[in-house]
């Protein structure tokens, strides 16, 4: 879908890391938790709206990002959620937990955060991340 | 799985509703918001460590319950989530908001309630969700 359009919330709370088969990565600027969220190129804004073929990549995509997290940030948990109440645009949070980080163990939407990523962090981790996703 | 036991904080939390294939459904007691969440009788606790046979049944019966909570509540968006930071047991959450809820836009994890169901409620909840699971 050429005309398709990442919503300029979610861009103004992330870092686009890359765009891989129809799907954009991006990296959270909350540095507090290891916070993904992938956003399909598609219009529909519900999950069960989506066909087979599509849940079954994002679901092969969700545990890519989960295993990259896992690995790279010693999470203790991943959280998985499609809320989308705010910005209506499918977009899907895997976020990597870790039992002493600071909103735990609470949920991480709506809160504020101290910590972001400088230029070389987001660069390090952009670099590990697309050769997580190609080398899968 | 035989020995499967819920968690008894989901239980404390949560009427148990049915039990299908395998998957536990739950009606949280907060009736603020329609709150299902879904229990697999299986011992991992991350999405990811799941195979792809799992994964694709618990994807359809996510969209069964996000289309009946749709139909039967008048949800204006479905949130999806599996965040298990207090309870590790596996279990996704289905949740429809309305954007007249009490919570609208936040998420309603970690937040008190003022309103719960009736057991005549909760029994009419029960039927239709079980003929919705079984008719699909």
């Amino acid at each position: 879908m050429n005309d398709f359009v990442i919503d300029k919330r979610l861009l103004n709370d992330c870092q686009l890391i890359t765009e891989l088969g129809g799907i954009s990565y991006l990296l959270h600027k909350n540095a507090e938790v290891a916070w993904f969220i992938m956003v399909p190129h598609i219009q529909q804004t519900e999950f069960y709206q989506l066909d087979a073929t599509l849940q079954n990549q994002l679901c092969t995509q969700i545990n890519l990002l989960s295993e990259f997290i896992k690995s790279n940030f010693d999470s203790h948990k991943i959280n998985v959620a499609t809320i989308g109440n705010v910005v209506s645009q499918m977009h899907i949070h895997v976020i990597g937990r870790r039992n002493d980080d600071v909103y735990w163990p609470d949920v991480v939407w709506g809160k504020g955060f101290a910590k972001s990523y400088d230029a070389k962090q987001v660069s390090s981790i952009s670099e590990r991340l697309k050769n997580g996703l190609l080398h899968s």
